[in-house]
């Protein structure tokens, strides 16, 4: 009761320190990010991986609307969890970021340095009144230099790099499946296996293509590529992930 | 009580986030949105379907007035649902998004495109201080690249894309009726049909032709119609929907 | 006493959704139309008729001054009830944007979209932050295209039509008694009738020339009209709402 | 103890609505009005008289310093009750829209005129945030075609005419007082009489010459006149107001 | 402890009305200048007496360092009374004004238009929010038209004439001195006299040269001269105010 | 407890008057320098000396870091006590005037003038919404006209004008100190002596030379000159007031 | 429980005093830099040393991307502990100050002088509204005319210069075992050996390559130079700070 009045005392007007040193509203807005389904990021020697986990609360709604990864520039790509009308705004800043670099150098943005640039848009929102922070964690995954990188942004405006890693639901569960089985040599080809087999980890081992989106940006082509449906279904069954019989979500 | 005491702290003033990670003051204005009757659209091969309840208060007012369907250009049509002078704001918005496009590109929006103009728009409202969300659900229906499409804008400012979807009052339960009655086959006759029964299937199963606004845009044409009240009343004739006789509401 | 405090929530600064969906500040405005004496519309064939009850609180008052009924266009009156200096308001903002109208297209506004200028601007007050909703309802009445068209506007912003309606003090009574006397043949004279019967059906079945106004806008003229004292005494004796012998208010 | 806790929810911030549709910073400045000593104005058929209640605090304090009416045209004048330094803005301000209107028209400023963009001011300072109301009202009055007009403003902003009436102090004896003694026929010189007899009647009727102040704009040289020291003594001595014998407050 | 509730909700934010029609600001700015040592005025024939007392905290501080009087302009001074950092800003406004005064108009302002200014410069920080009211309050003296004038201006923005009066700590002890002791035919040697003894009437009737400050503006010259020491020194021997010989305070 | 409800109604947002007068927020900047170490001035016939206790709060740290005496121009110079940052901010501001005069008039500018462009500069803090007040004092010294001036300004934006002063922490010990030992004919070696023993005075008597800066600004050269260790060390064992041996600071 | 009360009132909206002189905001971030891991800076003769314990919660996450040293010019580099997000903004701030001097004066910005502009910008944050301060303090080391130079940035804005200063979590251990090990004659080789230890001596006397970061500016080159995985780990053989076997972290 007493720590409820106390935590109430931070969260009105604009985002301050609470007597510990915290960022209330950031730490619910990292609340916000856990609320959105997951999504997974594994870099590979070959390129990244970048899957989402994106069931649908209706088999009226199209699947496909349910928008969990963008492509941000040719090289890059961006999957999302949270708030969703938030993560549109940041990917919207992000490929203008992107857009603007070919302009004014002539040449494709890096990975780390979209990032950043993302981050310090974030981090505004946490320290200059009139706005709330942005609900909503980013997977940020390319080729720079040839190399493939993979980063995530959180609400705090904090730029980390990961070889493999998961944000929104279960997050801890998903990140421990893959700190088990990550291994440095993965192709690109298992990279996506092991993105795959990560979410359906959290759930009881099972996925339909309809319900996760997956995305690669290879380190030859340097060309981020949305999988088709087929493409999606082909892993799952490699991956010994498809559902068992259920007339209940048989549609489409 | 103590959750009530909990839930007016994040009330006031901007939208921030709670504990947990929710914008109350957008889950208010979805609350907003329940307290308005209800919009059905229904998406088909030949074309969208808008339908809107519109019961009217008094049987002095114009049920003309009582406006729940839009034109929003030639190709498209905008139902609502909850706080009517705030989708009036959104609606004039999308209206100057699609004379924009065709002014700055020579053809008409797309669907999705405009979709994502109004969330972009409604999101907004949710971050920066200073003024309230907007109270208010969309349906935005038409054809883009000679294909049907219907998408629904929440006061979140997520996008959504549906065969069929209902907003407003009795959300649950028409919704429910629509997935158990959609068939992706449906031709655009039969897709007006099962708005109208879905819509009636909260209203004891009675329509008056008065009490509904039903409008289509079908593929071939390209061109948003609206049903005039011997239209309407056809097919509240074909579907059986007619209500019993009633002396307390027949004038007009 | 919870129930108070937890209305006291949504008092402050701008104007939020409660967690029902409700804009308390808005639902307040109107109980301060409500405080108003009240106003009737009633359209006809002929015409549209605009009538207030105007009991003045002082004999030393000029009935004159309490100006319930403005002319907003040559074609269009507006009639209000709630605080009097912000109908002041939205009725040079009418005003300003007929003569805006006549210059930029060279001819009269619609009552249709000069309602809906007044509505949007209203709703403005309703959304963003910095100041109140307005306290008042307007009836705007007047002849578009030959047609006698009659519309209300409320605190929210939205905007209605009507055949006849009641704004202001006794709102329930009034527009029983309208829909019970209200006939699709009325003339323009028997609306003036009906609409001084329906004030005073909340008053007795008295009334006094100085304690109304009234104003009609006759299809034949298009021209506003405001009755002199002596035209509204005819109507008076006419409907038989004279009031019996009172030596207390007899002075002018 | 309740009723307390409930008032102070509207006293914060900006002017907003109480449950019951009340603008409670507009009510408290009404009591603001109140504090003040009266005025009063007459219309006669002549011209109009503006008297004012000024006793001095203290025998060493100037009563020239003590203005409660003021010059606000050639042909119109103001007097005042309630917070003396915002009556000084809204007579600036009536004096500047004086001035303009005779360059702007080449003509004198109607009384009608004048209030009513005096009251549109007041007004604004109770919707728009960041002021409170002027604590003040006026009476405005003057020649307009010709005829004497007399005109009040309250914190409000709305515009009343008036036979005669009275503001601050005493409002509803004083103003009893000239309901039950004014009539239509008064000379100007007989409303002089009325309105210090008014003003008298709340003081044991009794009236030192330095303790009002009399204005008159008479309908013939249609210019305001300030009544000095001895032509006020007169009047007293005429309506038999003066002080019965009191050493404590001889000087001057 | 209820009033206190009370009262506490009209100090945040701006200055808003009480219940009762009271401005607490204002009215706590007022308390600011009862913190602060007397000044006092006084009009004679001859001229303007202004007089501050000035008591030192500490032997080390320079007496002169406490600037309780002011040259205004050639022919006004001023007196402050409250918060010394607050008086510094008005002081400089009215120099200002004066400034723009002579080079404007070629004239020297008239005192009444200078305390006008002043006033109505304070009167928008109790009225605009933003900013607290000004915690002082000023006495204007000078020459216009050949006549000796004598102003005091309160937080609240009002303008008074007088003959004499004090403002700040004691002030009605030193008014009520005042009103048994001045004379309408004072010299203005007189007039010092008055006023050193007026301040010194709180003071156990003992004064030091280096504890007040005084100046006069005389009809004749009229220009604004502040007495050295010497000069003061000369007046408290003529009106026996020297102290009692005492060993505690005897440095300079 | 009451006494702490009571002030804490008087934090928030702006600086506002208390109901007894008071600027609570100033009243607590003045606490905030109490806080800070002390800095003493005396002004002597020679010129004026600023001394300052910066004792360091850890060995590692440089003494120079500390910086607590500015030269503020060639011939004034700064002592603050408080709230480092603030102080920053101040002689910055300070120095920008200085220049400003040297540009626009072509001389230094007086000690007099600098002190009341700086405290003016602090009023607004106090008075303006915003920001919160400076939690700074200083001491500015130099030479005027030939004449040694030393000022002090408070958090409240007052200008006070002293012989000898200290500010900080213990203050009123160090004040007892300077008033029992201040002489008029002190010259400037007596007066670094002076300021030494005052400020060890609070310090058992004891003094590293380390601990305290201290500067002078000559009346014949006109030069603010800051004295250097050895300096120091040597007023501090003319003055008898080498610390006695302590293995503990023995360092550097 | 009353000693909360009392704080949570300094929280709200802007930075201010409280009663005893604090402010609050700051004193909360200065918590928020405590929770962030230490970073220590260590001044020889030869240069300055910075070190940070960047220890990574996850075996998949990539040691670089958790960036606590970084490159603020060819000659300067800056460390920090706290908030990561505003670290960032802080560190851009530096290098556009340090571009900036290059090109206005065509030199290398001074460490003082770039400290010192850091430190200004964070005190606006700590006293003009609108926004929070800075939870994060910075060491900047860098060579200063051949001097090395290391200075401390603090959330008050304050500058320090140390010899040797640790920030960040366990600073008191830290800096004690600073305070006891550092010696005046340093190598620069035997300055990064002092930083390892210091920041294992809080880490049970254990370092991992991976789990620091090292960056020197020698007084020979004037250059920032990170060290490698490779230059680390020889330092922390050197230094008997090698991990014992631990089969949980051995991956990488």
């Amino acid at each position: 009761m007493q720590g409820q009045a106390q935590q109430q005392a931070y969260d009105r007007g604009i985002t301050i320190f609470s007597p510990d040193g915290r960022l209330y509203q950031v730490e619910y807005a990292r609340e916000a990010v856990k609320r959105g389904t997951a999504s997974v990021g594994v870099r590979t020697e070959d390129g990244v991986v970048l899957a989402a986990d994106k069931r649908s609360r209706s088999p009226l709604m199209e699947p496909t609307s349910v928008e969990k990864i963008h492509k941000a520039d040719d090289h890059a790509g961006i999957a999302s969890a949270g708030h969703v009308a938030d993560a549109r705004q940041l990917i919207d800043f992000a490929r203008r970021q992107a857009q603007v670099n070919r302009l004014r150098y002539g040449e494709a943005v890096g990975i780390e340095t979209l990032t950043k640039n993302v981050t310090d848009h974030i981090q505004q929102y946490t320290q200059v009144g009139g706005a709330r922070p942005f609900g909503v964690a980013l997977l940020i995954g390319g080729i720079e230099n040839g190399e493939p990188r993979l980063y995530e942004t959180d609400p705090s405006g904090t730029p980390y790099e990961w070889k493999a890693v998961s944000i929104g639901a279960d997050r801890s569960d998903i990140q421990e499946y893959l700190e088990e089985n990550y291994e440095d040599d993965l192709t690109l080809d298992e990279g996506v296996g092991l993105a795959l087999r990560a979410i359906a980890s959290a759930n009881e081992d099972e996925l339909e293509s309809s319900g996760v989106d997956v995305a690669t940006v290879s380190g030859d082509t340097e060309a981020f590529v949305e999988l088709d449906n087929d493409g999606i279904a082909d892993y799952i069954a490699e991956n010994d992930l498809e559902p068992a019989e259920d007339e209940d979500e048989s549609d489409e």
